[in-house]
């Protein structure tokens, strides 16, 4: 029989780093001092961190006018290969190509890499919008990054230079692909399941995590460490969360965990088709895509998500989608189940939505053990104790509403 | 996208039906009964029956003895094609290659088929139940069978004129794998899970199946009807069993149930490669791998059956393993669980006993109803009251002990 290997990096034999260390590093960093100043936003940080860490193999930086349309357009780059999403640089003046830039977080001031610009473009943001988030309404707060772009697009190979605060903040968390490979290596795994997750972590999930256990080798919990939408539950709580799901539920010789330094998007399908490309990149087969992958509010049916992965041409993308349904307690299956193998009422089922589940969490109400483990309910009713009454408002759950709370069934 | 396509019978574009119809099946069946007479054990009809349906394309007779040696010893055929076990005719003396047969059942004294034997020959039966059973112990029921065999083998092509009693006894179960197929392709299926059943479905089955319907289209309760070894659980009351909690605990839409003719023959890891080989015939994608799969007694390793499949060669089996860790009711859960998704300890966990279970059910003692749902129960009660005490000795329903009852654990 062959030796385990690994799935290849998305469209390439290996990791593209474009991340300097050492010597190397320090004397570009100097280097980069030099250079004129281009500060990004969050995204655009995460973005030049992933393609720093291998995250977003095979590319070099920041896309070009043709990679850009075509991504947006045919989710294709100009070399043919596949990519969902574009990963631009905004900059309120045009630079002549050969020029070379200092990359900075507008977060930290802190010099995160450089750029050979290779060309300035405009575009058409509605166009971008409207294939990418399927909407150029600016509610929605994807489509809002994207119009607060400055007027032009910087493209060009970039360096590297810092992973920000996100290996020291979110230690035993923040992952390289390099690491979560050398991980699955060592464990002899072959089938890894990704898991991502950018909420608390309730039974539903648990749920997910243990099917794709029960089918694969292991599951790989990937967290977006990276910027949320104001109100939605922070990544050290979550990480709180998770750790003790995982200590009293899971089997640890089955779970890795990981956390990724990208801002949510929420372009819903396209950017679960993303989430495949770079879990990819960390070493993982397949993707779990369960009901509105990375949605917000209503802007995309419950399972688009799934649905655009089975319209990709043959040989698209490696990493395969394990799709699965709604998921949910059901007292008269007498289990967790999903719409797919439960044939009972919805009477039957508990569900719980956002708006009951946070008043219940932040005034003590009751939360039913189907729906959360009890270790995880207590880590939230210490987050929530802790927040001032106007930052409560704005914590939502999920975009959809799924219905209401039926704390007091019993089985 | 490519039109759905259901994957291709084993080792051929189509599906060899070598079963007569109408007018054909008329005169051949007058011919027949002009013929030196066959009589066939329940085995050997079972086998004929499959061939005639197409379940044991590719093949087209029974087996000479390059096939017959070759399958024993590297479960291949002698045209290179993935064959597991041995499909021969025995009988008590050797035939003139080119001579006419008629097939008979020995339980019903039926017209099955016709045989033109290209080929008689004798076997070391120690060779072949080293290789298919692992071992060649006569308490083995399947080593049982083959030591019973008279001293030659007949091989050739057949012709085969009766499915026997099982499309009237079996109605509605009993299936062609011509008609899965038809269900599968007419409900749009691609990928289609088969759980192989031969006990009575409890919950820990009813997980398995649950689980391949979260990542397939759908399942095929493929259960058998031919024999068992004495004192399992007949076929009529495991149908009954199975309607009842495909009735009550599934969405009917995702399962397909049927019905097919062989006896077991125990083979363990052997069979469990039979039993994939024959259900891609039927139309499935995936085949469930569970614990002890086809085992008896302490024969085989509980995850032996899982095992051979990793050591096929590329391209020799299209149908996929499903492996399954043993599953169970986990109390601290709160769920169904396996040994890959549950951490906790023993005590924790319900298993019952074949004994703990048959003594339950025939004096009327509590079975849990996270052991076995309370409606599969009273079917079971049921047909243990209708048993005469002799009956009910020999009753088993695993043949590894799984620990004794904990009927009084509390949630």
């Amino acid at each position: 029989m062959a030796k385990t290997k690994l799935i290849s990096p998305h469209g390439s034999d290996e990791l593209k780093v474009l991340l300097l260390e050492g010597k190397e590093r320090d004397a570009e960093l100097k280097r980069a001092e030099g250079l004129p100043k281009i500060v990004m936003t969050t995204r655009e940080t995460g973005d030049l961190i992933m393609l720093g860490i291998g995250g977003f193999t095979p590319l070099e930086g920041f896309m070009g006018k043709a990679d850009w349309k075509g991504v947006c357009q045919d989710m294709k780059l100009s070399n043919g290969v596949f990519w969902p999403i574009p990963v631009t640089l905004s900059h309120d003046k045009k630079l002549d190509a050969g020029a070379e830039v200092c990359l900075v977080s507008g977060e930290t001031n802190e010099i995160m890499g450089t750029m050979k610009v290779t060309e300035s473009y405009q575009i058409d943001k509605d166009f971008e919008c409207k294939h990418v988030f399927g909407t150029t309404e600016t509610e929605h707060p994807g489509v809002q990054k994207v119009m607060a772009q400055k007027d032009w697009n910087l493209a060009g190979p970039v360096k590297v230079l810092s992973e920000s605060y996100f290996p020291k903040e979110f230690k035993g968390i923040y992952q390289r692909p390099a690491e979560s490979r050398k991980i699955f290596e060592e464990k002899g795994w072959k089938t890894i399941a990704a898991l991502q997750l950018r909420n608390p972590m309730h039974r539903s999930h648990e749920y997910l995590a243990k099917i794709a256990v029960e089918v694969s080798d292991g599951i790989y919990i990937h967290q977006l460490v990276g910027k949320l939408k104001p109100g939605d539950i922070p990544a050290d709580v979550r990480v709180k969360c998770i750790d003790t799901l995982v200590e009293n539920y899971f089997d640890k010789e089955r779970v890795v965990q990981g956390g990724y330094p990208l801002d949510m998007r929420y372009a819903g399908p396209r950017e679960g088709l993303l989430h495949a490309v770079f879990r990819q990149n960390f070493g993982c087969t397949h993707m779990i895509i369960g009901r509105d992958h990375a949605g917000v509010g209503n802007y995309y049916g419950p399972f688009d998500a799934q649905e655009i992965f089975h319209n990709l041409w043959d040989g698209a993308l490696e990493c395969k989608m394990l799709p699965i349904d709604w998921t949910f307690w059901c007292y008269k299956c007498g289990g967790m189940a999903s719409m797919k193998t439960c044939p009972h009422a919805k009477e039957d089922r508990l569900f719980l939505s956002g708006t009951a589940l946070r008043k219940a969490l932040s005034e003590g109400g009751e939360v039913p053990a189907e729906f959360s483990r009890t270790e995880v309910l207590a880590i939230l009713r210490e987050y929530y104790a802790g927040l001032k009454d106007d930052e409560k408002v704005e914590v939502k759950l999920h975009g959809h509403a799924t219905g209401d709370a039926k704390v007091d069934k019993k089985k």
